[in-house]
């Protein structure tokens, strides 16, 4: 349904917790549809704030602001998986709101997440939770090293993970996170896996139960963060993209999942496939689907919320490779020269919009479609060579 | 450059001129290179207004409201050719603007555009100024019946045309127009062209003259609106493609024009190609260049107008087939339901989010991509069976 319930004459309003790339790419899939957007997040003029009058850049810890982003809205969803799910609770009774809370803490804990998935029959790595410096030994003396220690909630693109290469480094790791008496955190470990291949699924899955389900991808890390993604993921057999995809349906259904996820996974060198994590929103591995496939993972997140049947997942044309942009310096967030990269006349070029950049700090993004894997990743890479900052 | 000139630690802010669906398609694509956008249009609630902060609802006719646009606004553009050049003259001082007054001046004028692109060796139909009922006489009886007697000024989809069968409609024809001595007319007459396709062909055209030409492509019409685009036009010789990029690149150039063009051509029933339209703006027959192409018209427009270098105007895939979504009753622009159309994961749906529908109206269009022309209609006439108002 596209018509609003609570306000007359006017089309469904997706209120977007959140303000940054996630939320402007869903903003924009959701204005293609013609419904309106709302967006709540405490900054002024952020990439998705901009796009739409109904901004409330005090964010949602001021309870006027959020009671006035909930009115306005009428189906509401997130793009960081970091807030309260409190917060979602506190809206729940009044709007429709996905993912739901619930599924929020089956995620945002990922020791609780690890065993719901392990639960539904998910292969996971070894893990455990730690509570002392002795269970930290314990782990590794049970399960050999190395090991990674993680805080259980509020880690992202490798902060919040100390590797464990021996014993007598696991007290430093533990006592890395936990040593801040005011700031209460909860450890695990997993044993490290041996992979050969990083691997991702998006799939979508709406308030019906259906699901749509993206190519298995291969993403490519450098210092923890993920700079390229190869669509579909290459040299694998069929039998493990399709392993992989069943995986992926598996965890959000763990989960009760209803919009769009990203699965991850590791294909160890054995070539066994390994959960490692999900992101109950549209993902940085998803972004190829914008030109690659039929729907991208934005469009298909913003049908699922609205219980709309989902689009076509497939991609368009063989390969497609997306490169993240990422901050060189301090600075602005506008780069000195896009010259050079808009003679790549085949490379689409995304930019958030953020007022300024760091290193490593995501600031856009490049992608290129191609008869293969190696093709898509040779034009991206030409192409960003000439990005100046 | 993307750095505003006007505004510290900005990007460009694109000024649009009308808050139509080309508005919010350019919108779009200025928001996806980082970039700012604000719209001015005498109406709260238009489909780009919804998506910016700077939105002047008062329109251009008040000049305080014009002056507030003008100073948030770094490059200006237009997405309406209907604009009186002298409101652009105004702005020309303090800001750029594309297409340019003097642009707009040689394409308003029917007949003036009409000479423009002779003087300037394209193929035109039989034309000339009609000053009186003589005058209409006289056309008919040189150059025969049937012929076409056109406003200069002010036509689109077919109004302001009224067809001349023979000499005594003649005189009621050129009355139909001119009778209102508050709203002076000038008239023109074209011979009426027999053809059997009416063409399109996109032409961007940056500050620097560098030009991307889109596919020739086939419109298909009833009652004088658009029903469906065909990309690549079918059934036509190579030499005719060609020969029709090359007029639409002579077009664009004849009138210096900045940004992107839609250029209508006949081919008639012995293969020769005219002249028929320019629209200096993005146009409904380009629509199908979001999915089908590696760079949209209206990136490309964005591009253009920012004097950088120009996407890929190639199509990604064999086929793209476009249909509009016409309004089929006065009501809500919002559909009854749209379950139906969305079962069709392979079609894409862009509805516009305009307020109300009235008959004929362009509510939305559907885009789907093929092997050929003809896979690519059967799928995009499938769906919009199951679009339900």
């Amino acid at each position: 349904m596209l018509s609003s319930i609570y306000h007359d004459n006017q089309p469904v309003t997706i209120g977007i917790l959140g303000g940054g790339q996630l939320a402007k790419m869903s903003a924009q899939a959701a204005y293609r549809l013609g419904l309106r957007v709302a967006v709540i997040e405490p900054a002024e003029n952020s990439p998705a704030g901009m796009m739409t009058k109904a901004d409330f850049p005090l964010g949602w810890y001021d309870s006027t602001e959020l009671e006035r982003f909930v009115e306005v809205s009428d189906i509401i969803t997130l793009e960081n998986e970091f807030i309260a799910p409190e917060i979602l609770d506190g809206m729940t009774d009044k709007r429709l709101v996905f993912p739901t809370p619930d599924t929020l803490r089956q995620v945002q804990d990922k020791f609780i997440q690890k065993q719901t998935m392990q639960r539904a029959g998910i292969p996971v790595p070894v893990f455990a939770a730690i509570n002392s410096v002795e269970e930290a030994y314990t782990f590794g003396k049970e399960h050999g090293y190395p090991y990674v220690m993680k805080t259980r909630t509020l880690g992202y693109d490798g902060y919040g993970n100390a590797t464990v290469g021996r014993d007598n480094q696991a007290m430093v790791a533990f006592m890395r996170f936990t040593s801040d008496p005011d700031v209460p955190r909860q450890m695990m470990a997993e044993k490290f896996v041996k992979f050969r291949k990083e691997l991702a699924v998006m799939v979508a899955r709406n308030r019906r139960g259906e699901t749509a389900v993206y190519p298995c991808v291969e993403t490519v890390q450098e210092n923890h963060i993920c700079r390229y993604v190869l669509a579909p993921a290459p040299d694998i057999d069929d039998g493990i993209r399709k392993k992989a995809q069943e995986i992926a349906v598996a965890a959000v259904e763990a989960v009760e999942g209803v919009g769009v996820f990203g699965v991850e996974m590791f294909l160890t060198d054995t070539d066994k496939l390994l959960y490692n994590e999900i992101a109950p929103r549209p993902h940085n591995s998803g972004h190829y689907t914008i030109e690659g496939c039929y729907t991208s993972q934005f469009e298909n997140h913003i049908r699922a919320i609205c219980n709309l049947p989902l689009g076509s997942p497939d991609l368009i044309v063989p390969a497609a490779v997306m490169a993240n942009v990422l901050g060189k310096r301090i600075g602005s967030g506008v780069p000195d020269t896009v010259v050079g990269l808009m003679r790549h006349g085949r490379v689409s070029f995304h930019l958030y919009g953020k007022a300024t950049s760091r290193v490593g700090r995501k600031m856009g993004h490049l992608t290129a479609l191609g008869a293969s894997v190696q093709e898509a990743l040779a034009l991206v890479k030409a192409a960003e060579e000439d990005l100046l900052w």
